[in-house]
């Protein structure tokens, strides 16, 4: 059985503190550096952005992980993504690393380094060193809400959660996260970072297939703007401190219900960025059944939530079925125009390709929310995907453009 | 030799006639219908949207080309796209042909039809045949900038031109154009339509193989929104009135003469649209070169073209070279991050993969004007190409957020 703790963040977990720091990399009198250490080595899986342009800290992970050890730490700064900064920039990330490694008395590579923040910016090493030696000096169960806190960009809330799972075994574990985006968030992890810990103890292979599998349907399924940065990093770490058995394999009861828990976490995680989009002032949900296959569903469902005339119709609460059917037309997946079927929030306005007769203001109310959700079926399958999104409003521009200056 | 015509239009060259007619289809006051019919058959080419969804005209000008007829007119009307309009739509495109077919005592299967304006609204097919016979009564070569105005949409201004060429053996043709597009245009042909005329005389196979090349380096290569609609049309006609003789080789002078001249109509056009984008308040040329391949150059200019992060920060005039190599990183083309070169409105900002020390005043300075230009050398090979877009405004939100409203 899985409960969502109030307020519960990365620290919820047994045996993780955190602690924050202001180095005044970028932002003025605010925390920008953040700690999260386990008192016990942990395994850890870790994914990373699939662009090409790769930033000092992604490559430097990439490397750490290589090694297949065990870490202690994760440090992490905002207001500078240390990307395109050269070979400076790679010393900068191993320095982040030493720095805690040395401020912690930790095992070389034992800690993993996240940046976010504006690219191509040389990293201020003195100021983030001096501020990584004092959080160190901080370092408690209680700060993982200010961890979430300084690691946002032009987030404009903090993103934590933490779920108890109770094992049917009687053990309890708990797993916790924490995440920033905003911009830049595209499927195969984008702009955004995200940390999830649990006490549980998970060995390395299988925390990786678990993290993979939950992934698919909870980061890898958003999208904001289309844009796919150079430091999305996702990393989980399991310390065991629980003390409930090792969950060694996936489909047993154990780890069915960690499943469940790490798919609570990251999905709740994920559609957080979605609801701090840039300008989002609606959260989108959009399913696409009836399609070839799973893959030709997200396919059409993607190209929907990014199609940026959907979204600034959606902004506009405008029922401009016509638009979202365009996009699945030109999404490459199969389709029917004649059997496709297309539902606004419950509201069908598409049948067989064709417009049904409905009230536009009461579609327009229908739409003029929060929380929207687009259904279609494509009627000649059973695949089908789940994917969220926002719209896309003057403040998603008025952001963008104004973003450096 | 070619000369671009002051004022030139669709009618410029011989043999040529326009008229338009007001048909209240859903703008009040104003013309929505267009003819463009030529004195005598003319040879014609044609592509179409790749959208899967394609509207009720588009199904019937594929079915009219197949049939490898030769053209003596196309009707055109804005404000109803007859798309998702179901088996009365196609009626309705029929009903269009023929009643131009009827006014003009024009052979069966002699009209092209195009509509561009809202999908899924039944078309007032009395109000458009009635349009069209006031239309045939009013042909004349003077009406070439109204049959412009008439297929308008969200666009702000008409858009036509014309050339002459001067051919090696001293005769002279003439190739004029007319399009309209705004929103939805991205390559492949998307919510643009396009007429162009020549009174040139040349073979539908030269024809439809000129068009194909000039294509792809004309309206294939812009995009504004990344959208493809449900209607998009490029139609090419010659109706050889110049009295030049056919054009049976285009590596032939004078094949090569009328090349240059379709291009630069076309380029002239599809740069139209771009200037005439949704909310545009720059134009955007994007030049990527030392790529792999041209596809992949490619591939490159249209992933920053199509960033929104990128036109968003263009609209703030903001130097954020960031997300152009992120964009380049992210395009599936092959690049080494440390050996990209940009540049910004000529300015070298970032060589080897890292910023250049520039002045971020001057920078913003380069980039706040009309046309922005911005390179790119992968530094991998020989493949070069230049796309055009434009930026993302607060503009494009409203118009998209209002546009049915």
């Amino acid at each position: 059985m899985i409960t969502v703790l109030a307020d519960g963040h990365v620290t919820s977990p047994r045996g993780w503190q955190a602690a924050v720091a202001a180095c005044g990399i970028k932002y003025a009198h605010r925390d920008d550096l953040a700690l999260v250490v386990s008192d016990v080595p942990a395994t850890a899986a870790a994914v990373f952005t699939t662009n090409a342009v790769k930033a000092a800290p992604v490559l430097y992970d990439m490397a750490l992980m290589a090694q297949g050890g065990e870490l202690r730490a994760v440090v992490i700064n905002a207001g500078n993504a240390n990307a395109c900064t050269g070979t400076d920039g790679d010393a900068a990330a191993v320095a982040m690393a030493r720095a805690v490694e040395t401020a912690l008395g930790l095992p070389m590579n034992s800690v993993f380094v996240m940046s976010t923040g504006t690219i191509g910016v040389p990293m201020p090493v003195e100021k983030i060193v001096r501020g990584i030696d004092e959080a160190a000096r901080r370092l408690s169960p209680d700060h993982g809400p200010a961890a979430a806190r300084a690691i946002m960009t032009t987030d404009t809330r903090p993103k934590h959660c933490a779920v108890t799972v109770a094992l049917p075994d009687g053990h309890t574990i708990t797993i916790g996260g924490m995440a920033k985006g905003a911009g830049m968030i595209h499927p195969n992890m984008a702009t955004m970072l995200a940390v999830v810990t649990t006490d549980a103890a998970v060995p390395r292979a299988v925390l990786d297939t678990a993290m993979r599998q939950v992934l698919e349907v909870s980061f890898n399924s958003i999208t904001i703007d289309g844009d796919t940065s150079t430091n999305d990093t996702l990393l989980v770490m399991a310390n065991g401190m629980s003390g409930a058995p090792p969950i060694t394999d996936l489909t047993s009861s154990a780890g069915t219900a960690f499943l469940a828990g790490l798919t609570a976490v990251c999905q709740y995680l994920a559609h957080a960025i979605v609801r701090d989009g840039e300008g989002a002032t609606r959260f989108v949900t959009i399913t696409v059944r009836g399609a070839r296959s799973h893959a030709e569903a997200k396919q059409a469902a993607m190209a929907i939530a990014r199609s940026p005339l959907v979204k600034t119709a959606l902004f506009g609460a405008d029922p401009n079925w016509g638009r979202v059917l365009c996009a699945i037309g030109y999404s490459g997946a199969t389709v029917d125009p004649n059997r496709v079927v297309l539902y606004f929030g419950g509201m069908r306005v598409l049948e067989n390709g064709l417009p049904l007769p409905f009230d536009e203001r009461a579609a327009h109310t229908l739409l003029d929310v929060p929380e929207v959700i687009i259904e279609a079926d494509l009627k000649l399958g059973e695949g089908e995907a789940t994917v969220w999104t926002c719209d896309f409003s003057y403040d998603y521009v008025r952001i963008n453009a104004e973003y450096r200056t």
